[in-house]
């Protein structure tokens, strides 16, 4: 149960870069990281391309207007020189941006954490893992829905057996906001995602399922996925070659199969966001829409409905809730367990604790470059005519 | 809407083969078929192999002994010879059995309800459909869950433009009723379901999806698929080399893309039934689970949940409603439309009206051949090793 | 599991009073007897006041026009002159006229099956409890809800102490159709509901609420109603002195507590017809919108839904079954279930087998009166300024 | 929408009487008090009755130790004499200690944010609004769920006429967490509200559903309580004279009746939190399941459900949107809420915007006083009989 109490002396001293007043993301790292004022102190950002607009937001923040800075290199620059600078950083920039932002902020001797995906190739990723061991320092990703506790209840039951062996896997994460080719011009937050210089190689994959693969990998650590297929579309024309709408089908090590559906064009959804594993005896399905609750369906028994807050869960998810049993708990919280999670990654890692490190559960950079590999297949398996590919 | 009237003098004097005293569904028939006491009579069957039991059954169905006959040869002949013999025939057979009996049925002079999967190679389906032909006599297939007529209103609404162009064709029909392994050995029903000589290629594909391809022809007229990508799996090993999960990625004709699962070990899965239309301007969506809801999903707007049985349903939708709203109709309330509309094309058959049978919409000869294509095609990309193939 | 076999060697010879073509209730009376052509037959009726309507209605239902009487005493008088005449009647006319035609139907030595309410006063029901007692017949009233064998698993879950003592009864039964004034005047059967003259002292506590309170003494037949207030309003004005809305709270015999709201004008309400029983353990929910589920809801354990169909449940449930788990069944097979069941209390008491009936679970007379009693005591608790007063 | 942005120069010196390591309550407030680390900033506490554990714990909040207070009285006392004192003061004890509490608080010059039921009686009530105007201070009461901005959309909507006239207010807060008699005695946030000297003269009606009424009342302003009538029982007997379950019926002012169902024993409810308005057009219904959900239903309409996020709903609701359509706000949002427009009002108040502050929808003094009528007449009607009395 989390109550507000601190584990650390003082709060981490933590700048933002982008992240502001037109962005969506934003306030979802700020609200996730300063929960409880226990974690994270806003000291510094580089909230905006336009100087005048992030500092005056940042001002609104509560930040000084001094360490409001016009670009992140200054920042990194000038903090290094305080001796209250910043020690971690949160990159809410668009995707082509990220990978030299956490280089230079992990060179300036700061943790990072970054918006997924995290890079555009699996080899910045691998520099940049090698840089963060280098210069011990964490580097997590922003996978804010992972936070939620019941991911870990699955986890739990399925370590534990409760489904048998797992033989499918069902991933979808999907909505329709993409559906209108306006947005893609006049929609500030739509337009680069389209943008295959600044998304990347993909926009939804990465954009959407990148979090979903994450939260599978979660509550399914031992699979690793040996081979796919993708199919992947763009119902708005103007958005090739990057896909508004795509299908994969999966081969897992173990035998078992999965599918993940992504989409930005599925018009009227607002809840599509779902997970269920499948397994020799049971299944577990999890809702975005019902965060609160998963099915537990035993082969000829009685449907059970697990409950959030609830005695019965396991250890590790009673140990990220917050507001008890009855009181619904949502995304603000989940990103509330996830930054909370890799402030402990980060003072284990300043306290050179590496055993307990180890066994920290959080987005961190493996879970990174998972994600760049997930894209990175996908295209190679779509760009040659959606065949099956060897999962590298 | 429905209230029992006939249009018929009298109902037809209906036999059945198989679906004897161990079937589960030869009651979905026999309820659909007799449903109101308008359309079919019951007065012969062959219900079982075995004889006793047969005739024992049948009488306790209100035939006469010596209208329980041993063997569907046998009624075919007898019943020929006699005035009031029967006019219509349902075949309740396992699938292998299918072929011969409705040839029979035809070359005896009757009309013909067969059970999905129609039979094992689109050619016996080309050849039965020409002996129908020539025989002037109808061959329905009971795909039951399509009397539902919440599928016309998302016809209906889908020509007239409510969705926009279709995108994507999202289809399920899953349970976990396979999952256990003794079902194969100890189950009748089963037992044969898994048994290649006489299930044919597939389990699931034949058993399940077949329903839900042509839920989906109903609802899209216009798209026809023009390649299939299958991937198959057996995860019980001793029903190799047919499958109890299969994964179907589809390209239709328009540009639209599709996606089907369907199994029969997805455990604990007792709801498993979907069909989602998404479009460019909106989606719609049926589930099995609450069959009276469409739920009308326009991009920007609230979810619309259209109710069985409500005035602003389309004609075709609201010609079909039994019980009215407030009322759930289910599974026997569908299957009962099924035969009611059989029974109008018999009757517009036997009148020479071929007009009328042309506008007529139900599961016909070409609804089964198009389920046989539909397993042809599965079988021949996931052997290739789940490839794409073009849809013959 | 019922598999539409016979119990008795020939169905029963029916007759309808009412329920003509303009009927909203007479098709569920003729789709659930005539059922699986089982165990009734219609071959006689007096469907309409308008006698050509109604003979050509009843010819289009298969009865022979002679049988099609312009009235039910005629019907009464020429049935029972035939050797083939009917044996048992439905009566499917306005509340204000079910108690006479009991009588003559029972004075003419036929077994009733009456629409609810039965009758305007306890009086007349303890009157005609006494002539069917002398006449050795079945009097059921068609609580076609009550046939949903989801309701006896409850019912054994109860008495086998599955969730403890019972504390509190809840109980709805409302929908808005009734919001709309116009239909007081232009929607025939909505016009005589709301004239005190044919429809008794009240519109919803008779019309909607009283199929609940019985399905509530299903469940808990150890439950009786020590005293209830009753508050009730018309919000359409013309509709006074009857109520179009009304709330009741109700004490047990037990200590237990529970409340009842129907109404007809709860707008937009497409579902309104829930139980909930709650113990000291745990609760029990079943509703009529996905009436296959009751949810078990042990306190402090995951919540159960137990699904129509599945082995786990309580024989008496399982007995009812008919199309198997998967497969939804709706209002037709309950309808269905209720005529089977009146026809097997019938089939005993014709065969003077007391015992059996004795432990037959229908809705019979004493079911009917205890209807009237409800009605009776929220009038009176109403009228005197919705005060409590004592069930008498 | 908020994205975390100041509308005051610094937040609020804030301080916490109770809340402490054993509160369930103290972190919600903290949660919501903090958020953004915007408008309030926690310097000073009186956690606890334990001294060493209040302080301890006060520190690992971020409070110096020298501010965590054994005693609210020296809390009050010491804060007054510094110059950075604290400005605003939460109390998150037993009922039995809010009305001295806020009283001491309000004259050392603090505004107040108080935890519900508010006092024991409307005097103590009426007596602290006094006080409050004189000192010109907030007092704000800690209905945390009323910070569900889909209230407001159905505040607004109502108020647009969307359905009519409103007909009939159907309230329900159950939970079954008080089904065990053990936690009367084991449980401490259990125990003292079963004791009428700390709890007062109810249980649940205080405890929980004075929540659902003030909510009904931001929803439906011109709705005034005429009369109502209240049942109440202790289904554990040793609560009595308290109750662990309420009826209430209603009348209001305006022709429309209500119903109100509260329970802390209802066993196994977990979702218990339901509002619906039905009006002579439309309803809508809320339900703390979904929070994010309204439905509206429109009577001879499909249902429509209105989305959080979406851009049709009204300007008030939209106002509090925090993060977006498809991310599921729960009830750390909503307490951000309440908190966000206290400090709202706090803010006005210190600059003697009595005009902005009039038009300021948040639960104030007004709101705590009507909490406590709401108490007072269900015991006067439930102490005479659970008769109908005047609400005054």
């Amino acid at each position: 149960m989390i109550n507000g109490e601190k584990f650390m002396d003082r709060p981490l001293r933590w700048g933002m870069i982008g992240g502001g007043k037109t962005s969506g993301v934003g306030y979802k790292h700020r609200t996730g990281a300063q929960r409880d004022a226990a974690n994270y102190q806003l000291v510094a950002g580089a909230f905006d391309i336009d100087e005048e607009r992030g500092r005056s937001f940042g001002v609104n923040l509560g930040v000084t207007a001094e360490r409001c800075y016009a670009d992140y290199h200054v920042m990194l620059e000038e903090e290094s020189k305080r001796e209250d600078g910043i020690e971690v950083v949160s990159i809410a920039l668009p995707n082509g941006l990220h990978y030299e932002a956490t280089k230079k902020a992990l060179e300036a001797g700061l943790h990072v954490i970054c918006e997924k995906p995290l890079f555009f190739t699996s080899e910045e990723g691998e520099e940049i893992k090698k840089l963060a061991e280098e210069k011990r320092k964490i580097v997590g990703v922003s996978y804010g829905f992972s936070g939620n506790q019941m991911l870990l209840q699955m986890r739990d039951m399925i370590a534990e057996g409760a489904i048998g062996e797992v033989t499918m896997v069902e991933l979808q994460y999907t909505h329709g906001y993409g559906a209108d080719p306006e947005g893609d011009t006049k929609n500030p937050s739509q337009q680069w995602r389209v943008n295959p210089k600044i998304s990347g190689d993909t926009f939804v994959i990465g954009d959407l399922s990148t979090h979903t693969i994450y939260m599978s990998q979660l509550i399914l650590p031992e699979l690793k996925i040996d081979q796919l297929l993708c199919m992947r579309q763009s119902f708005i024309e103007s958005r090739k070659p990057l896909e508004d709408n795509a299908y994969v089908l999966m081969k897992y090590n173990t035998g078992a199969v999965g599918r993940v559906w992504t989409s930005a064009v599925n018009c009227g959804c607002v809840d599509g966001h779902r997970i269920r594993i499948v397994g020799t005896k049971a299944s577990l399905e999890w809702w975005d829409a019902i965060p609160y609750e998963v099915s537990y369906e035993i082969q000829g028994e009685p449907i059970q409905k697990l409950i959030r807050g609830s005695d019965y869960l396991s250890d590790a998810c009673k140990a990220d809730e917050r507001l008890g049993v009855l009181h619904v708990e949502g995304l603000s919280d989940a990103w509330a367990n996830v930054y909370r999670k890799i402030a402990l990654a980060i003072h284990a890692k300043n306290n050179g604790d590496e055993e307990a490190l180890a066994k920290m559960v959080y987005p961190d950079i493996d879970a990174g470059i998972n994600g760049i590999k997930w894209i990175e297949n996908c295209v190679k398996s779509s760009n040659q005519g959606s065949v099956w590919v060897d999962f590298e």
